[in-house]
C-alpha cells in the first residue's frame, strides 16, 4: 500500500505484523495520520535529533525534548513497544567552533588589557565600526557608517530600535542594535576616563565587558585562524553537553538508549561520504564534498525534499543549513547542493580524509550515526519542525543515496513551533527563558503538564499566564492522591473480612462505568496520534467525579472503586512521566519490602542508621589505631572485618579490586548470611578433619611412647621371654634358646633388629620425660 | 465468525476492535488457541473463581492463583489491557458449614471432658464404630464391623492399608483408615488408663485429640442440628479468608479489583433464581430450587455443558458438585439437575426466600456476582481445570438461561492439574504442602519462577527436585542484577562527556542485536497464549550472553548496552511479578525526595548508596595508608575529612566524644551546609578584623618611625622653629625667644618634655634602621 503526499513522492506503508496496537501517528512524510507499524515485530527503532551543545537550553528546547519523552513513554510504557532510541550530540559544528574561538580570544584580550590604553580603545572602536556595517541597510539613505557622526545619525533615525518592521526584516536586528549602542557608549566613557587620567585595569574591563558582543566577532575575524588547539572547542561542547543533561534530568526526560557524538564517528562519516560519491550522488570540489541534488532528485526513483518539497528553492533555509563557516566554502555547483564534508580552514578543527583535512557537514552526522547503530532502516525519526528543511530532508536524501533504500524513515515526527507572544522563542529575539530560570518559578511536573495540554505537533506559546492551568491541575491531582491514599490506608488498617453488607451498589457501579469510559477515552486519545490534551481532559473528569463520590463520607464509600480510580490515574500519569518511580528506569528485584503496600517508603533514618553506625565505628577504630601509632596489621584486619561481617549483614557487598578502588554492590542480607554459613560449615568441617588427624597422630605418638617405656636391655628378660631363652649377652640380647642351644645367626640378627627398634623407641621415651 | 468445538456448541468470535495486540489464548470453550479480542475496546472484564475458605491453602492453590496472577500481569502490564478483575470468596458452602459445626462441637466436647470417664470412652467407642462403617466395603467378606474382633480381623486383612487398589477405589481410604487405627489404639490406651486409675483431664485429652477425625463427624451427626448460631460458620470463613490473603500477599499475587462474598449477595441471588424460574429453566421442589437441564439443553439455541459435554452424565462429578449437604436434598427431578437454592435444615445457616428459608447453591453465586459487577457479558472467566465440570458448565447454563445471551463468557481459561508424583495434590491424599510450609524452604520468587517455567494450562508436578532449576535461575539473575547495577552506578559517577572514542562497536552491536532477538522471542511467546516457559528461556539466554560480554572488563564495556539489557530483563521480570516495586500498586507522584527526575523513589539502595560509597572510599584510603606503612597524621586527617565534609553533605553528623566512641546524628544537609557557611563567614570576619588591627598597628608604627627620623637635637632647629627662637643650648633646646628674651621656665620644661618624647621616638627609629 502506498500513499502519495501532495508532492508526489510516494510513502510505502510497512507490512502489518501479526500484532497491531491500533496506533496512528501524524507523519510528516504524508502530512496525515497513518497507522503505525514497526518494521520488526514489536521492536521500534528511533533516531532523535539531539542538541548542538554550545549554549544553555531554553523552554523551547524543553518543549521539544519533553514532548518526545512523553511520546516515547506512551510507546514504551503504555503501548509496550520495545523502543531503541538513539540520540546524537552535535559536538562538531560551526556554531561551536565560532563560539569557542570567540570566547577564547575574548578571554585572552581581556586578560592582556592590564590598563586602559589608547590601543585598547582604538581596538574596540575598530571592532565597533566593523560591527556597524550590519546597520547600513537600516538607514534610509543606505549610507555607510564610518564615523561617530554617521552612527549618531543612525541613532537619531532609529531611536530605541523598537520599530517592528526592523525585526521583520532581520530578526536579529534588535540584539545587534543594542549591542552596538552599548559598545558606542562604553567607548565614549573610556575616552573620558583616559582624558581624566583614569587608566586602571578596572576601567579597561568596563569597556571590554560592555563591548563583548561587538569585540568577539572582530577578534575572531582577526585572530580566529590562529586558534588551532582542538581542545578549545571540545571543552565548550563537553561543558554544554553536561548542562543539557542536567536540564533533561531535572525535567524527568528519559535518557536515550544510545547516545552518539559526532566526534566519535568521523571515520564512519568519511566512508559513508565515499559511498555516496561512488554512487554518483556527490562530488569532491576544492577539498570539500557536496551532495549533488540534481543528480539525485528524480533519478532512479529518488526524491529530494520528501518532507518539504515546497522549500526546495528557499535560499534562506538552504543558507542556514550550511552554517556560517560553511557558507565560506567554495566549489559548490548547484544552488541546492549541500556540504557533506567541509574543508577546514585555519582555526577550524580537522580530521584526515581522502579529500584533505576537514570536518563533517551538519546533516551527514545523523545519517551515519543512525545507520551505524540502527541499521539501514529507521521506524521513527524525530526533531523540531524547524529542522524539517533542509536538515531532515538532506538526511533522508543522503541515506537513501548511500543505502539505496526507497524509504529510509517510515515515520517522521516533528514537534510544532514554540512561540512567545506569537514569535519564535530564540536567543536572537531575547525572548527566551532558560530551563533553569523556568524551574525557579514552576516545578518540572507543572511544566510537563503544560506540554501535555498541547498537541505535540501543534505550535504552542509560553508566557506566565499559560502556567495557570497546569498549576491548578497539579494542585487538584495532588489533593486527590493525598486524600485517596490516606483513605485507603485507613480502610486497609480496618480490613476485617465481610460485614455481611453488599458493597458494590449503584454509586460504585456508576463510578466503575465512568472509569471504564475514561479508560476508553484515554486509550483512544493516545492511539489517535498521542492526543494527550484529550487524555488529560478525560483524567480531570474522572478525578472530579471521584471527588464527588468521596463526599459521601467514609461510611458510605467502597475503597475498592476509589483504589481502582486512583491507581488508574497514577498509571497514566506515570506513563506521562509525571510520576517519579518510573518502572522502566530501574534494575533489579526492587525493594525487599512486600508489594502489599501496607508499608510506606522506608524513612531515610532507619535505612541509613545501620550503615552510618558501621561507618562511625570503623572511623572510631581507625582513630584509635592512629592515636596509638598506626598499626598496619590492625588497620587491614579492620578493613577486612567491615567487608566480611559488618556490611554484608546490611546487604552491602564490597568487592576489592586490584586498582585499590572497591566496587559497592547491594544484595539480600539473607542470601549473604546463608552463603556465609555454608562457607563457615565447610571451613568447620575442614578444621574438624584437621583436628581429628592431629588427635590420631598424638594417639599414635602416645602409643609409641608407652611402648618405649621398656628399656631395650630388659625387653628380652620379661617373664614371657624367659620362657623362650636361657642365656643373654651383656646388652640383654638372648644368645641361647630354652634348650641351651646357641641361637642361629639369622635369629640373632632378627633380635638385634628388634633391639635397635626398641632402643629408638626408648630413647624417644626418655627424651619425652626429659632425660 | 463462529467456531464449533468438537461437541457442536458454536463459539462466536467477538468483533475485532480497532486495536488488537495479536494475543491468542487457549480457550476451554473451543479447546484451541483463539485470537483474544475484548468486547469493549481495551477494557477486559474478568471473573476468577476464588477460594472456598475453610482450610489453609496448599501449593496446588498457589500454582493456580500465581499462574493467573502472571497472566493478569501480562495483560495489564505488558499488553496494557484495562483489566477489571472480580473474584469471589465462597463463604457460604457445605464444607464451611460442616467444618465449623464439627470444630465447634469438638471444642465443646473436649472442654467438657474434665476427666477421663467411662462415658467419654464409651462416646469415642460409639463414634469409632459409626466411623468404621466406611470400611465394610473394604473387607473381602463384606461383613459389618461392630465389634473389636471385627476390626482386628479387618486390620489383619488390610495391614497398613497401603494396597494401591484401596486408594483407587476410594482416594480418601488411607486417610480414614489411619484415623480409625489411631482412634482404636487411643481407646485401648484409655481403657488401660482407667484400669490403672489414671483418669485426669490429661488422659481424657489424649484420647479425644487422637480421635478428632472420628469423633467430629459423630458429634455432628448427633448434635449438628442444634448448632444454629450463624456466627459459627462466618467466623471460620473470616479466619480462612484472612489466611488466604496472607498467603497471596506473601506470593505477591495482585489483589482483585473487586472482591465479592456470597454472604453479601444473597438477595441478588434470590432474584436471579426467580428470573431463571420465570424463563422456565428451573423449578422449586420441596423448598429447594433446581436447574432443569433437560428443559434448557438443546432448546432455544441453548447448550448445556459447553466446556465438558463429555462429562454430562458423569455421576461422580455431578454428585461432587452438589456438596455433601446438598446430596441430602430431595425433590430433584433429572439426574443432571443441580441446586440453585438449597432448603436449609436445622444447623445450617439460612436466608429468607420465596421458597422458604434456605441458602444459595454453589454454582449460582458466581453467575450472580459476576453479572452484578461486570454486567451481562464477561471477556474472561478463570479457574482450576477441576472446576470445569460441573461448576463452570453450570455457571454458564444458569447465566445464559437468566440473561438470555448466547455466549456469556468469551474466553474460559483453566490452569492445568497440579500433581505430586503423578497424583493430584490434595488433603485427601496427605500429599499436600501448605503455602506457608513451602515458603520456609524457598522464597516466593523461586516458587513464582517454578510456575513461570511451566505452561499455565499444562499439568505440573511439585516435589523437592523441581526447585533446583528455579533456585539456580534466581541466583543467576540475582548476580546479574547486582553486577550490572554496580557497574552502571560506577560509570554514572565517572560520566565525563566524550573521550573521542566510538563506543558502539562490533561487540555492542552484536549484543544489541541479540537483545532485539530476545525481545521478539519474548513478545511472540507471551502473545502465544502466555508461553512463559519460552520467554524465560529467552531471558536466560540474554543474561548469559551479557555475562560473557561483561567479562571483557570495565575498560572495554559500553554501559549503555548493559543498561539496555538489564532494564529489559527487569521490565519483563516485573511484568511476571518477580520484581516488587510494581507500578500498578502504588498511588501518587512517587517519592518527593528525588523529584528531580531520572532517579527512582527513595528505595533502600538510593538512600544507602551515598553513605556506603563514603564508607567504601574511606576504607579504600585506610587500606592504602595501611599498605604503605600506616601514617598517623594521614589517618587522622582522613577521619576529620569524613566528619567535616563527606558525611555532613549526606545529612549525617558525627560528634566525637572523649571516650573514643562518636555519636551518630541526622540532620538536614541543607541546614548543615548553611551553618557551615555561617561559621566560615564568622571566621572570615574575625580574621579580617584581626588583619585590619594588625595593619592599623603597623601604620601607627610606621608613622612613629617617620616622626622619629628627626634627631631630638635638630627638632628645634628646623626653619619653622628658627622663626620662633633665637638661641639654643648645647643639646639643642631653645633658651631664648625670637626677640632674644630668655624663655620662661615653664616653657623650657615643656620643650624638654617634647625633647624627651622625640628622643624616645628617635631611639626607636635608630633601632629600626639597625643603629
Amino acid at each position: 500500500m502506498s500513499f502519495t503526499n501532495n508532492n508526489s513522492s510516494p510513502w510505502i506503508q510497512p507490512e502489518a505484523s501479526q500484532s497491531h496496537t491500533g496506533l496512528v501517528v501524524f507523519n510528516s512524510l504524508t502530512k496525515s495520520k497513518i497507522p503505525f507499524i514497526p518494521r520488526e515485530g514489536n521492536c521500534v527503532s528511533w533516531y532523535g535529533c539531539g542538541p548542538t551543545v554550545y549554549d544553555s537550553s531554553h523552554v523551547g528546547h524543553a518543549r521539544n525534548y519533553v514532548t518526545f519523552d512523553i511520546i516515547r513513554r506512551i510507546m514504551e510504557d503504555y503501548l509496550n513497544y520495545d523502543v531503541n532510541m538513539v540520540m546524537n550530540i552535535t559536538d562538531i559544528d560551526d556554531k561551536i567552533i565560532l563560539r569557542s574561538r570567540e570566547e577564547y580570544l575574548f578571554r585572552q584580550f581581556r586578560s592582556q588589557a592590564t590598563a586602559l590604553s589608547e590601543q585598547v580603545v582604538s581596538d574596540v572602536n575598530t571592532a565597533f565600526f566593523s560591527f556597524a556595517k550590519k546597520f547600513e541597510g537600516a538607514r534610509a539613505s543606505g549610507q555607510p557608517i564610518s564615523t561617530d557622526a554617521d552612527w549618531n545619525a543612525l541613532l537619531a533615525e532609529l531611536g530605541d530600535g523598537s520599530d517592528p518592521a526592523l525585526a521583520v526584516k532581520n530578526p536579529k536586528f534588535l540584539m545587534h542594535y543594542e549591542a552596538a549602542r552599548a559598545t558606542f557608549g562604553a567607548i565614549a566613557a573610556a575616552r573620558k576616563h583616559l582624558a581624566e587620567g583614569k587608566s586602571s585595569q578596572n576601567e579597561a574591563e568596563l569597556l571590554i565587558d560592555a563591548s563583548k558582543d561587538v569585540l568577539s566577532p572582530w577578534l575572531d575575524s582577526k585572530y580566529g585562524a590562529g586558534v588551532t588547539d582542538p581542545q578549545i572547542s571540545r571543552d565548550l561542547a563537553a561543558y554544554w553537553e553536561k548542562d543539557y543533561f542536567e536540564d533533561m534530568d531535572a525535567l524527568n526526560v528519559r535518557r536515550p538508549n544510545v547516545l552518539t557524538r559526532v566526534s566519535e564517528f568521523v571515520p564512519e562519516i568519511v566512508s559513508f561520504v565515499e559511498r555516496i560519491i561512488s554512487k554518483g550522488y556527490a562530488y569532491e570540489s576544492e577539498g570539500s564534498v557536496f551532495f549533488d541534488v540534481d543528480a539525485f532528485d528524480g533519478h532512479n526513483g529518488n526524491f529530494y525534499a520528501k518532507i518539504e518539497p515546497f522549500s526546495k528553492k528557499n535560499t534562506g533555509l538552504l543558507a542556514d543549513g550550511e552554517g556560517s563557516l560553511g557558507l565560506e566554502l567554495s566549489g559548490k555547483r548547484g544552488l541546492s547542493d549541500f556540504a557533506l564534508w567541509k574543508k577546514s580552514k585555519d582555526g577550524e578543527p580537522k580530521w584526515p580524509s581522502p579529500w584533505g583535512e576537514g570536518r563533517p557537514g551538519w546533516h551527514i552526522e545523523c545519517s551515519v550515526m543512525a545507520s551505524e547503530i540502527l541499521g539501514s532502516h529507521i521506524d521513527i525519526h524525530t526533531g523540531g519542525i524547524d529542522l524539517a528543511f533542509p536538515h531532515h530532508d538532506n538526511e533522508i536524501a543522503q541515506s537513501e543515496a548511500c543505502l539505496g533504500c526507497p524509504q529510509w524513515v517510515n515515520y517522521f515526527l516533528h514537534t510544532g513551533h514554540y512561540h512567545v507572544k506569537g514569535a519564535k522563542m530564540s536567543k536572537s529575539l531575547k525572548n527566551f527563558t532558560t530551563i533553569k530560570e523556568a524551574l525557579k518559578n514552576n516545578s518540572w511536573r507543572q511544566l510537563r503538564i503544560l506540554f501535555l495540554l498541547c498537541k505535540w505537533d501543534a505550535p504552542s506559546d509560553y508566557d506566565k499566564n499559560v502556567m495557570i492551568e497546569p498549576v491548578s491541575i497539579d494542585r487538584t491531582v495532588d489533593n486527590f492522591f493525598a486524600n485517596t491514599s490516606a483513605l485507603l490506608r485507613e480502610f486497609r488498617l480496618r480490613e476485617q473480612g465481610s460485614d455481611g453488607k453488599r458493597h458494590f451498589l449503584e454509586p460504585e457501579l456508576e463510578l466503575q462505568e465512568a472509569l471504564k469510559d475514561t479508560k476508553t477515552q484515554v486509550h483512544n486519545a493516545l492511539l489517535d496520534s498521542f492526543d494527550t490534551p484529550k487524555a488529560m481532559r478525560a483524567l480531570q473528569g474522572i478525578v472530579a467525579r471521584t471527588n464527588t463520590y468521596l463526599q459521601r463520607g467514609r461510611a458510605n464509600i467502597d475503597p475498592q472503586i476509589v483504589e481502582m480510580v486512583a491507581l488508574y490515574v497514577t498509571k497514566i500519569f506515570r506513563v506521562f512521566g509525571l510520576v517519579t518511580d518510573s518502572f522502566n528506569s530501574r534494575i533489579g528485584w526492587g525493594s525487599s519490602a512486600s508489594e502489599s503496600g501496607a508499608q510506606g517508603p522506608a524513612d531515610h533514618e532507619s535505612v541509613l542508621l545501620p550503615v552510618a553506625t558501621v561507618l562511625s565505628d570503623f572511623r572510631d577504630s581507625v582513630r584509635e589505631i592512629a592515636l596509638s601509632g598506626g598499626d598496619k596489621g590492625a588497620l587491614l584486619s579492620l578493613c577486612d572485618r567491615i567487608r566480611d561481617l559488618d556490611l554484608p549483614d546490611l546487604g552491602i557487598v564490597i568487592d576489592d579490586h586490584g586498582d585499590g578502588r572497591a566496587l559497592v554492590k547491594f544484595a539480600d542480607p539473607e542470601v549473604i548470611r546463608r552463603e556465609r554459613a555454608a562457607r563457615q560449615a565447610e571451613e568447620d568441617a575442614k578444621l574438624a578433619k584437621k583436628e581429628a588427624a592431629t588427635r590420631a597422630a598424638e594417639e599414635k605418638r602416645q602409643k609409641r611412647l608407652a611402648e618405649g617405656k621398656l628399656a631395650p636391655a630388659d625387653m628380652f628378660r620379661t617373664p614371657e621371654m624367659c620362657e623362650l631363652y636361657s642365656d643373654w649377652r651383656d646388652n640383654g640380647i638372648p644368645s641361647k634358646d630354652k634348650a641351651g642351644e646357641e641361637l642361629p645367626k639369622s635369629k640373632v640378627k632378627k633380635l638385634e633388629k628388634a633391639y635397635s627398634a626398641q632402643e629408638k623407641l626408648h630413647n624417644e621415651y626418655l627424651k619425652s620425660i626429659g632425660q
